[in-house]
């Protein structure tokens, strides 16, 4: 009869190794298929164990099919295919290796220093959450998102904004990334997407991803070339005519209202207006929306608290048209919110206290004083009468032109060595470029003050 | 010359008043298009007012595009078309109706109850996290989740599910149901995947808002059918052998074997083995994934923390085979993570201390004992010689048939106005069926042991 060293067993109750030894004899076939395991009570008796240990083994032989009952018959072997091994060695220890470059200074990352988030109201904000909505918190939220939330940004759309927008229009969720994918979803996949080039290239590539017909359109003066959207038969055009990306063009108002002329000759055409960082601008009022000035409901509005919060906290929210909002609920209702309900209730005090109104003041504050310090640097270097400093007035980042007779390879190349982290405007375009432009796009948003010397230095090194 | 009443600013700084009254002024036709503008210095004068104000306001005219500057000739007003009027109340007051039926007792969803969450031990780690990782939660997390949060997912998976899972091979994510969207675009659209049905509706709207072709798979007393697999073409299946929903069935040793055996037979077949609700079964071992066994990296897992922890706390994670998951790195790593760091961190230090262990621990005992108290009253009520529970030793619900005379929509009706949200077993197949089993669906996890009585006496109003 079946006979097993229990001694061996370790911590595991007798049960459990009695399972597992059986289990192991039979994908071994040292138990054949068909052969009737002895009874219960006397495996117990022979293994000097209890009836009820046995049985659990039994049980959990049969619940996992390794063993079948027969009506007063008894336990009988299934017939399985041959041993698969079972890996039982712990998961291997884990060093992610660093691909990454390390670079001394990073003019192209988008982070808040550790000096600049208000951690104490956030903290304070968190534990009020935690303790008087416990309820609220553990509930699925609703999938918009939690009410107070949408109260709150649309309280903050009207104030920053000018934006009318009921919070029943707006839909929250965990990064724009993902809310792209979401409209993707509900505008259609056989629909013609329209991208700027240059442009924020993380949007193509969603677009790729989706299978989505995607295509690059060029830029004039204005922003978006009317023409070149008509010849390319799009349908629905993704913008950003607050700031657009990298080359910070404000869309004048003509062509915004070209724009939605052109979106309302069509059924189904519609324009994505990306806001992304509106709120830092450094000089003169906000520039309004599109969307403000949307009557046929042509305008999907797009934002996000990553710029001004926090690139780790995914929150992101999309302004749906009144018809486009019933084809959400009736469609793409199904879909859970992706943000935890926690975050949500803690971003609506955040909001609804006015802590994002003074955050907001205070890092465009501080973000016009990097901004200006950098520039400053740049106009005492030896770089002064090698370059253009261009679109300085908006957003986390200047474009620098830099007038040299290296070729931008080798520019870059120099740079790259002198410690220095820059992206180029040439990086883009979604083609190669037959003459790039030697243009650098500062970003300043990673940097401290204590790091410009340092930058400026790398810099003059690598450009002369 | 132009003139405006500076009373009626309010609260507006001079400039930003002046911006606005030329702004309608222009795009109401009052300064026609190509007209010059006075000079800074005459308005200024006429208006009683700096030069300065005069000039932000000019500049701010000249950014959004209404007027364009000339060089030593002065500023001129822009061609614009005719005047797109502008929204100006503030949003309309949201009165989200409740559609939802109020139900007395609600035995289809999933929440965890207030008293059984462990708060003070959350927000402890929540201060912990925010005290000690200030620049940690504030970066970006890498794009497969925090490397933290991984390991303790990795050792998670070794001790509870007896799995070897390199960190490296982990996708966090903000819900399944992301996740579904992520294999799509990792596996392929072109695919044709096959779903249980019954099965969870989800699934199979997720797949469909998609655009991806999926077969609805009838399951026999194993779970999927193999015959049905072949027969569709399938190559891509979506599984939860260790507890169908809503069906309970355990995919027997043998049927898992010849499933893995078919994802070998050809490239580019693939299991997604959901592992949902594991941690809960009330009797003997958990059943072992098909992961473990799965030596020719066939078996992509995924399972979440929505029901070991709660709902509205959107974290999932993918377990990739080695090949997938460097195709995922190649192509689908420019997509951040849809977790906010905070989040993950704080969830990491809950499972390193031992934390979710005892959580899964007590909340199965829990609900353990509200299955036994809900089987008990079922079993003394007058219903209880017209019924059948199944499937109850694990998860959170159980099957209930119930033998009647009334039809399936009679009973629904009643059940209904009694007061109690129950989801039938016909409810889960993809088809309407001809003969639909009087079978409900008790989901136990959102009722209190007090609140036991009075559904029963419901159920007996309703069934009788």
């Amino acid at each position: 009869m079946l006979t097993y060293d229990f001694d061996k067993r370790g911590e595991k109750p007798i049960y459990e190794w009695l399972y597992e030894c059986m289990k192991n004899d039979i994908l071994d076939g040292k138990i054949k298929a068909g052969e009737k395991l002895p009874s219960k009570r006397s495996l117990a008796r022979h293994l000097e164990i209890s009836v009820i240990t046995v049985e659990n083994a039994y049980a959990q032989l049969m619940v996992e099919g390794y063993v079948y009952g027969v009506e007063k018959k008894g336990y009988f072997v299934s017939r399985l295919e041959e041993r698969i091994a079972q890996p039982k060695e712990p998961p291997r220890e884990n060093c992610e290796e660093q691909h990454k470059k390390k670079y001394r200074y990073d003019l192209t990352a988008n982070s808040t220093g550790v000096d600049h988030f208000p951690f104490s109201v956030w903290a304070k904000l968190l534990r009020k959450v935690l303790s008087e909505k416990k309820t609220e918190i553990l509930m699925r939220s609703p999938y918009q998102g939690v009410l107070e939330l949408r109260e709150a940004i649309s309280l903050h759309l009207y104030h920053f904004r000018g934006m009318s927008v009921e919070p029943s229009r707006i839909v929250v969720g965990a990064g724009t990334e993902y809310l792209y994918g979401m409209l993707i979803q509900l505008l259609g996949r056989d629909k013609i997407y329209g991208i700027e080039n240059p442009g924020y290239q993380k949007i193509r590539k969603i677009y790729e991803k989706n299978d989505v017909q995607c295509r690059h359109l060029p830029l004039d003066k204005s922003g978006l070339s009317l023409e070149e959207l008509e010849k390319n038969d799009v349908q629905i055009v993704h913008i950003s005519p607050a700031h657009h990306f990298p080359t910070g063009i404000v869309m004048p108002i003509k062509r915004r209202q070209e724009l939605l002329r052109w979106a309302q000759q069509e059924e189904g055409r519609y324009i994505i207006e990306d806001d992304y960082d509106s709120e830092f601008r450094f000089t003169g009022r906000p520039i309004p929306t599109m969307q403000s000035i949307d009557q046929q409901e042509r305008i999907i509005y797009i934002n996000t608290f990553s710029k001004t919060i926090s690139p780790s906290m995914r929150i992101s929210y999309l302004v749906l048209p009144n018809h486009l909002m019933e084809r959400y609920n009736q469609e793409l209702s199904f879909y859970s919110c992706t943000v935890p309900a926690f975050e949500q209730y803690t971003l609506a005090e955040f909001m609804k206290r006015g802590y994002l109104e003074q955050h907001i003041n205070r890092m465009r504050n501080y973000y016009r004083s990097q901004r200006d310090a950098l520039i400053c640097a740049l106009e005492k270097s030896s770089l002064a009468d090698r370059m253009e400093i261009t679109e300085e007035d908006a957003g986390l980042h200047f474009l620098v032109n830099i007038r040299t007779d290296r070729s931008l390879e080798e520019l870059k190349r120099r740079v790259e060595s002198a410690g220095v982290r820059l992206s180029w405007l040439d990086e883009y375009y979604y083609e190669l470029l037959e003459h790039p432009p030697t243009t650098a796009v500062f970003n300043y948003s990673g940097i401290s003050g204590e790091d410009i010397s340092g930058v400026l230095k790398a810099l003059e090194e690598a450009v002369w």
